[in-house]
């Protein structure tokens, strides 16, 4: 019998599974939580490998195998595995009558092509991307609780959504103008990867833009905000941090307004959402008030016309971006308040 | 009786002033060089006050006065000076029949009531505003050669404006759309004031935005790209490392284009140009690429409809941003290789 | 009627007492809280102040006088104020019936000579200076838990003696021989304090040794490890990051030991302590680690010979070195496990 | 016919040689400069591959081999290789009449052993590393000079010798008192090998000790200071920071001297000598000081006994700790200024 606070990791390696891990061992809400990589090194439990863990609980680690998995009581699982992983590997446990909070790519669109266009990888079978819920619990909280499969979001992709999504519901943007999101993240977005660009002496202080007009995490942005392609211009940035991504987005309103009128928009649409912080109107937030924590805080200038408006998203790429909100989603899905060990 | 290659230079207390005495120390033009500050603190040579230039040589030190400068042989005066003492030193000193290159604000702008507005201060003599050349050598070097005196540009604009500059003159922009040129810039150009948002826990593993459509080299990037305040989005960002600024600008262009057409235009409006390095179409710059050096890495991408570009200009703020551009503009003043000094 | 769960924060203003603030405001055992600071600027809840705050809890912010605290029910007070006004602020408090833990320096040494050696201040009553218990749990539980005074440790001081102290109490180290502490540490133990060498540009890319043979931490360690001031040197160095504390110590042993027999020797020394976390021999702990955390992490290296020993020790110098070990002084008193809002 | 100003410099992948190659494009006494690398990914000049260079000159680049050297008027090489590439490529040059300069380990020790012990390597040919010269041009000019082969030092070694140096050979350190070398390097020392541990996220905000007790440059301390290895502890700790070592040297002196003995000791040590700069008695530099130039900086405290000695020397791991001090090694072989292109 699965009970959805049994829960399985999938894939603790990398720096989202990591901070997955970190949350998880102190969630009041979950009784028993088993850890699984594909080379466990020889370790049991969590901390043999991760030092920083000791003295935190005593997780159990195991060798990956999708036997072990649905063997197992759990009614919940977190895959922060490669999207091919995650696409086949999923549906294996939903099969099984589990509930699978995924972190990779393999299921944040409706339309496989988009997945493998994007991805170049075999998309995961159409009925389940059709019923995956896009795990923005702000917006999709309703689906999220119910839902078999949750596509967690990309990091930079929350950044933006949480943004625009007010001003795209309310019809704000000024039709076919050009929205332009200007993306930085810290270096940990890019994952654990041996990578030469990545070494300390190359990122150091030093700043860059990557991947213009073909960020894998377009497509997402598209699709939650209803922009065209045409409309928006997305770019990211690598930041000489770890931790972090702000996104300054540029909008033309489609008519004047106020600064409060703005202000206004926002907090009612995140109203009694405890993890999205409005500022107030003319403030800007920073990224250190976010990082470690599960927040996204969202600000805004307006200037004096009143239509032009720079919005400006703050999130922890590990936090809220990744691990945190995967962890809002599970809170979802358990029925309890969503900012459960995200405080 | 004046040589243009004794020098004066006045305030070496702030970063670009440190910046600008490293690099004079050893400019093999430089025939005599005399360091003032407000206060020597009893130093009579600049290594007593800055150990990083013992071994380099001893350039004199004195207390900063009028007279002590008008009654030296100097020929060629820079002034690293806060904007209202430029403002009224530069006359004096033109009036003694110096040439001046101020790195101040005060002569930036063709009109007084343009600087007064977004300086708060007085502006110097309208005939000298009048006759004032803005010191980008790129484009002004006609005028800059012969200049009593060189308004040396800001960072952020002299970034923007030689990335911007041959489209503008070459009409590419699409008339009316919006140009965001989103900036971002290591601590050092904030200066060497002592604030609390500039302490190293406050900008280390930090991110932000800051002066949103109220930063003072706005009007220097309208003048000198010929775009309007309302066409202009410009903001600007702290970096956490030192040095280095790089913007990313979003255009939409008139017409299609493609890349080599865009490259084309670039390497001919800069051909001869030591200072400005194009990237190949579809590749890009980084900071690392340019930080202790005098140098404008500028590079682009082109979307698919080759109608949106996306330029990516990089410099160093103490470098080509302040007293490398300095050195430049009084190499073209003593009418020799205008690199000098800066390779 | 005082409560011990009612507490009084005074001086949120700095590194130290933000991250008390932080600690505090989601500590289950506080039933009350009310934090005092000497200018409020018309705040009247912390997060008017600490925009991080905001969705944390308002806890209630006051401008601070000594009639205030004493005035309201709280029975614990934490004074994160400057050594002279805690000196002269703590016996008002104890007056009036409450427990205080300090985080200044005013009260962690026995001799009123050697706080006013060391400090160039007025000390504070003998009386109050002979009862007060050092701050370090996990070697004075039994004497912190009804102080009506605990002195909380400096940072540099506690990752030190904790190092040491087992080896001490054995009598492990040679007599006469030299003992060299050398210790690194993060930006934010040298205060919020404006100082140039604190800006940015000076601590970035940078590191340097300071207050060699002057440091204040120096008669907290001597006092609570029996070494003479002769016998050790204790040296510091800025580190280019906001947190952590690595102190690298070199003993020579009295005679040959192992490795296991000193590595028992610390576990049965911390046996049953969950914020000191002690490990393998010959595997040294870094200082990402326990950043963010409570910790504090040795481990060693012993040579060949067995004669020779290197200890490394690490704490967060805001966790550990301040803010959190005062909380854990504070568990202490109220009796409930000691790492309470610390994991 | 070979001649010393023709140069081939052999390995320009990592930091090291890339340094070599920045310094040497614009050395005023090299004639022409060959580059070679075992893969050119099919460019031909040094800008092809490092953007960073453009417009700084188009030296050609080749793939390398024995024969391609010999082959050509080169009468000097720099070898940035592998400690085995080097051991087997420098006899060959040296055969073929070449000058080398070796910035590998393979010719640092007289004793084969020690190479063989230490680097688990062969060793090269007996009589080379009889003839080779220990490339610390402040020591052994004399030999440099006319040496086939120069050993360029480790970084570590440089500045841990050249601080012991002039007190050893003045006797002035108490016999088999223990000297604790407690050093810190950026990252770029590490190399540029693909490594987890020195990954962006790995390296930023951390700081640890590594190699306790076996770091590879002990040998170096030893043989060129005479101290032995039981008197001697050498650690080494990785700072989050690209570039600069700065040791902390603490020594025990035989007898009582005062700061103005030790600095005089040490100013007529390196009498003449531009690129160590001695600090005034009591006065410490830090790494900002040397980082980007070829300077070693030493400074020094005294405890008040006149008996505990802390010497400080910092230089840039990648200038005087490598690529710098094999340039000054060439100028000794060229018989120019030692400073030459390092200023």
């Amino acid at each position: 019998m699965r009970k959805l606070n049994h829960i399985a990791v999938v894939g603790v390696t990398g720096y989202t599974g990591f901070e997955l891990a970190r949350i998880l061992v102190r969630h009041p809400g979950v009784e028993t939580s088993t850890f699984y990589m594909r080379d466990t090194q020889g370790a049991k439990c969590l901390d043999e490998l991760f030092p920083q863990l000791r003295g935190r609980g005593d997780a159990p680690l195991h060798t990956f195998s999708v036997d072990a998995i649905t063997a197992s009581s759990a009614g919940t699982a977190f895959l922060a595995t490669p999207h091919d992983v995650s696409a086949t590997l999923a549906p294996s446990l939903v099969a099984a009558g589990m509930r699978v909070v995924d972190l990779s790519g393999a299921f944040r669109f409706r339309s496989a092509e988009t997945f493998t266009n994007w991805y170049k990888l075999a998309a995961p079978p159409a009925n389940l991307l059709a019923e995956a819920a896009y795990g923005v619990p702000e917006i999709y909280a309703d689906k999220i609780k119910d839902a078999r499969i949750v596509a967690n979001p990309g990091c930079y992709a929350t950044s933006v959504i949480l943004a625009l999504r007010p001003l795209t519901d309310a019809g704000w943007i000024a039709a076919d103008s050009g929205v332009v999101c200007d993306c930085k993240s810290g270096a940990s977005g890019a994952g654990k990867e041996l990578r030469r660009d990545l070494q300390f002496v190359e990122v150091d202080e030093n700043f860059k833009a990557y991947n213009l007009f073909s960020h894998r995490h377009t497509p997402e942005i598209l699709e939650h905000t209803g922009l065209s392609e045409t409309q928006v211009i997305f770019s990211t940035h690598l930041l000489p941090i770890s931790r972090g991504i702000l996104s300054t987005i540029y909008v033309n309103l489609e008519s004047q307004h106020t600064g409060e009128a703005i202000e206004a928009l926002y907090r009612k649409f995140y109203a009694g959402r405890a993890m999205v912080r409005i500022w107030p109107a003319g403030s800007l937030p920073e990224l250190q008030h976010v990082t470690h924590t599960n927040f996204c805080d969202i600000g805004f200038v307006l200037d004096k016309t009143g239509r032009r408006l720079v919005s400006v998203s703050c999130l922890d790429n590990l936090g809220k971006g990744a691990a945190g909100q995967a962890v809002q989603n599970f809170n979802h899905i358990l029925g309890i308040e969503e900012h459960t060990a995200l405080q």
